[in-house]
């Protein structure tokens, strides 16, 4: 066996929902296990929480400061070797700077951060201490968004024109924010969530979902962004147009006050020889077709599927895999990662098969442009991305 | 037996597409029969198409003039009592204009005309002489779709908020018109198809789509107008975000280069109380969801399904039904009031289950301000319509 | 244009259901024209439906054999030249071979007759008097049913092995005929359906739609049918398994007390080298799956539909097409071999683009010998086909 | 936290796949970890495989003998608190019957042993020694399963009249066997295998999934088995009429010959008053219609969903879970009740949120009752479970 990496966790504790998810996540493959956490800002509730996951007294930190520290103190080869951070946005940064800093691995929950200056330090940060970060864009770890990509860059589309996607919720049509529902209270809250609410919860994820796929780079936007819940501070719904380096052309919707719908992360790509068409909510098929040939339906480990998919898949055709397999995959790529840099790997032979800081560092710039072009009345906006 | 009605033809004749629609529409119910017909701009072509399709010598005619005059000349009980205007767009202004001047009901194809200006006479024209005139935006036929508007009437929506409107098509990927195919030749030049490609040809049925379920009023758009394919002339795509009246918002996006597309037009809206979603490709099924209710599908003459919708089915359910049936409401629709006005009824009587001149007038006026917007650099750009 | 031929009808006057399909599917085409009918088996309401229908009144007959014999003391020119047969199913027989024995050819729904004995003779007289006998299974008239019995002949299934064919409906879940509904009286009383209900209704449909697709021919099968709705007199439910020559095995279900299903008809193939699947109620899209290639969904008028298809297609893809044009492709067959025998081909020459006489004697002998099965307690039967 | 339990494995070594699935099922609660294990029949591969996972040396047996004796000899507080056998179905009996019989809980694979006589033997065992005895039917563990149940108590459908359900693979249509792949080698051969084959490996599944959601008993049955490949040992296909008590009647069909297929497990229950519909390879939505109400569809965590789904979810909704939570679902169930054992609750106050070795036995009844009517020529054949 490969040994068994180690880990902490910030945030994820009691009342949390997200936290859960990396666990499991990590469980499923069974590379790394939890044996420290920071996981409340409340130490008597971190320290409950970590009772609950079995953590070992000394290692139950009331406060990310304190596993730091802690952490450091340990003997090298009793130090976690990497730290998920799972806090609501507004404390991501300071909290993977200075792990990162201090030459531990990062996996942290996205959008990455507030601005683009710390997204920038960020970067420069990691680029110094040479760690490895990984953001969990979790939709990119589906197989047959891997398959998707593997097919644009094969040329199946030829030279692309078109993108569609659209990422709409239903959940937030209502101010469950004033009855003090914890995932709302927080998303809805600039200090906590940044200067964006559905493009910054879900947005992002549309944004990444496109680049994984497509490659394409934007060059200008023009973001329409209303809050339509009475009362809220933030966006609760995007649509914005995109113009790409090259010439194609993008439509990218976010909502959560999409009424019915849960969490509807689509995406359509159209090139000049053929198209592509996956949704979230039925991950396990892609529609793929080529100019003038007939419809086709690739299943998740079905015939004609190429290797970035395959290794993204744990179960045999027809047995659907979902949500927690395209998380865990994530990790999966972060832990090979971090175990081949301890085993002695140079940064630049890691594989890379999940988003890295300056993906995340991407996506807060993007979110910047957005709130930007919207702030000035919906116009175009430039959206070059030099980080 | 109502007696039936009769009907000449402009347009249509050999080699032409909608022409044979338009009279499989009328021939399902059998309530008017061709009798009369200018069946092509070039007058031998004309003639071979009236032999065809068993007309009359004496009522196959050169040209619409000579149809207008020679119907004009026949006692007014032998005379047609509706032209079907099924040309391409540049002639439909003054052919509809001179018809219903000389008081004979118009059914013609959309869009209606190439101006406001000329959009705005024939309005007057109508008013004036009294006919019935009905714009086949086809669409607006289908049963389902006369249920989504009965939902959104009876307040099932509540306050709409988004509107997701799209009409894909991919035949126009390549230069399909510089090889001569007769279709796209007319709708890739500005003489024939007007100021717009994409959005004149398939982006009005999405405008009237819209106004059809929602009733929703616009209030400005900003529209994005692509032009893919080298060397053609007019737009073919477009991605337009629209604000109506009271708040709602919407994307409107049709394309002629989405490869593998065929006509997929789809419509979802979403308001405070509940959402809708339908998809012509398959129109017997309407999706529905309140709130915070379990998912509902309308199946066509399913259970729940208003008399709107009953009215407009001619089958049991689960024995679809589709475009032609479809086609063939709006003619219904038309004939019926054309009888009824022949029968007596004042115009303010009659039933107008069909699209008039006016949501042809305000498809034009929609051409001209996606035009103008996308002109200036896609900016935003009043479209209020007040005709 | 190729002369209209003229038809007459029996049966399909005021309250009848299928009369009023079948002309609209001869209308689709404008191939012929009604012109004579006995519309029903009571002669003042086939007056009042003729005159509903504009029928000349010398031609308005108050029984069929009223009407053979005026149209037979016509001038053959001015004669009908086939008459269309949609009373409920006791009355097939006589009329059948009347019409067929006096030289005039026949369209006549299904199931045929009552016995084989029937069947026999009526087979005989057609092959005797040279006229076009068509049957309506109309489900058979769909493209892509042609398209998917062009690659079983094609031999992209290879051997086929598994058939499963369902017709599921829910209509009849209650004792609808208590209380009078015409359409369930009529099906569920052994005078006027025959010797099986659901199985003559819609699984003669079944056994057609493998027949078409496949060309299987049985060999024996076991039945169990199911009366559910209490004091019903004929079978509401039955399951069949099939053995057909050569190996391969079949399951064929029907059922009309499926609540909640409308005209849940659809057939799966599966051969050594492929699969196809298609569904009534979406039937512009047929799956086909190669042994170990990609799944495909040819679309009706889409890429790789051939010409058995494309000359039942009458719209470009994405125009949904459904249950009317199916139908009218049976006319349009029948009608085409009519004008083609009137024209002077040999009737070996005609195409037979429709089901015969001999589908429809095949289909009662299926009738037999599963009503034979299910009564001797669901015991294999023999049920070779050599008519 | 509730302290983990601890478990062994039999079989699930290298190159098996079902065992991998057991652990991931496990793992992704935390709930238990694996402690020991007997991973291959053959000793070296056992040890690799004991490597491979990280089990300590002394825990790391060579045979399943061995680990039941090294377990026992350690104080019962360290000994495993129950073990999962994954092995082919020949070693299930003597496998579980020790264990049982000493004490420890089981979690086995199905089918559950080869002979009723052996079951028979298995449930005595497990009544007298009072372990918890689960069986891995893991369709039965997925969310909208258990909310099908639940709708079928609650009375939604009415009497239950029809119940259609299929499993249909393709991955054998061919004699994979023969050029010695692993899984087929087994599953194809009696001795491995048992007396059946499609029907033992998944018609099983298909028993075990209608027993879950209608709770019907069946009275008797007609199978016809076929071996469609040549030189193939046992059924690779089985067509299945079911009469169940009460007069509900049912169809069950299994194929591995169905090429294109995946696992396309799928089940519909028609009763007086309503239906269901559900898929295992897209299992986030259920379909329920009532009788003359509108259809509708149900997803896993969406609105009116009730609380034996809820349990059994981890995931917001739109967030799809698939085969492994399932999967999970029947160890967490079992696992719960190991803990609530251990923790002195009687075996009657047991949760039982997994099948048990009753569901077990009725499956290897259903087997051999299956064979004994194909064997006698497809007969009906008496199927009354009393087990």
């Amino acid at each position: 066996m490969t040994t068994q990496l180690t880990y902490g966790m910030v945030g994820g504790g009691q009342g949390a929902f997200i936290g859960a998810v990396h666990r499991m996540a990590v469980a499923l493959d069974n590379k790394a296990r939890l044996v420290a956490g920071a996981l409340s800002s409340t130490p008597e509730r971190a320290r409950a929480s970590a009772r609950d996951l079995g953590l070992a007294p000394d290692r139950s930190y009331g406060s990310w400061k304190e596993m730091l520290e802690g952490e450091l103190k340990r003997p090298s080869s009793d130090r976690i070797d990497f730290v998920s951070i799972v806090t609501p946005n507004d404390t991501h940064f300071e909290v993977a700077r200075a792990f990162a800093a201090a030459g531990i691995s990062v996996v942290c929950d996205k959008p990455l951060v507030h601005t683009s200056a710390q997204a920038s330090e960020l970067v420069q940060t990691v680029a110094k201490s040479g760690v490895v970060f990984a953001v969990t864009y979790n939709y990119s770890g589906y197989p047959l968004v891997k398959h998707a990509a593997s097919l644009v860059r094969a040329g199946k589309l030829g030279t692309i024109r078109k993108v569609f996607v659209e990422y709409h919720q239903g959940w937030l049509a209502t101010p469950l924010e004033s009855g003090g529902q914890k995932q709302a209270d927080w998303r809805t809250d600039p200090a906590r969530s940044g200067a964006a609410g559905a493009v910054g919860d879900i947005g992002t994820h549309a944004e990444n979902l496109v680049a994984t796929i497509t490659g394409l780079e934007m060059e200008s936007l023009c973001a329409d962004l209303t809050t339509f819940v009475p009362g809220r501070r933030l966006d609760d719904d995007a649509a914005i147009l995109i113009r790409y380096k090259g010439g194609a052309k993008g439509t990218l919707t976010c909502s959560q006050v999409c009424v019915g719908e849960e969490n509807n992360l689509s995406i359509r790509v159209y090139g000049t020889e053929g198209m592509i068409s996956w949704r979230q909510e039925e991950p396990n098929s892609l529609l793929f077709q080529p100019r003038d040939g007939v419809r086709q339906v690739f299943t998740r480990s079905g015939p004609g599927v190429g290797p970035e998919a395959g290794r993204a898949t744990r179960l045999p055709g027809g047995h659907p895999e979902a949500f927690i397999e395209a998380f865990a995959n994530i990790y999966r790529g972060a832990i090979d990662a971090i175990a081949a840099k301890k085993a002695g790997a140079k940064p630049e032979g890691l594989a890379t098969e999940f988003p890295t800081v300056r993906d995340g560092a991407r996506g807060v710039h993007f979110i910047e442009r957005v709130v930007e072009s919207a702030r000035k009345g919906a116009v175009w906006t430039d959206a070059k991305f030099t980080g």
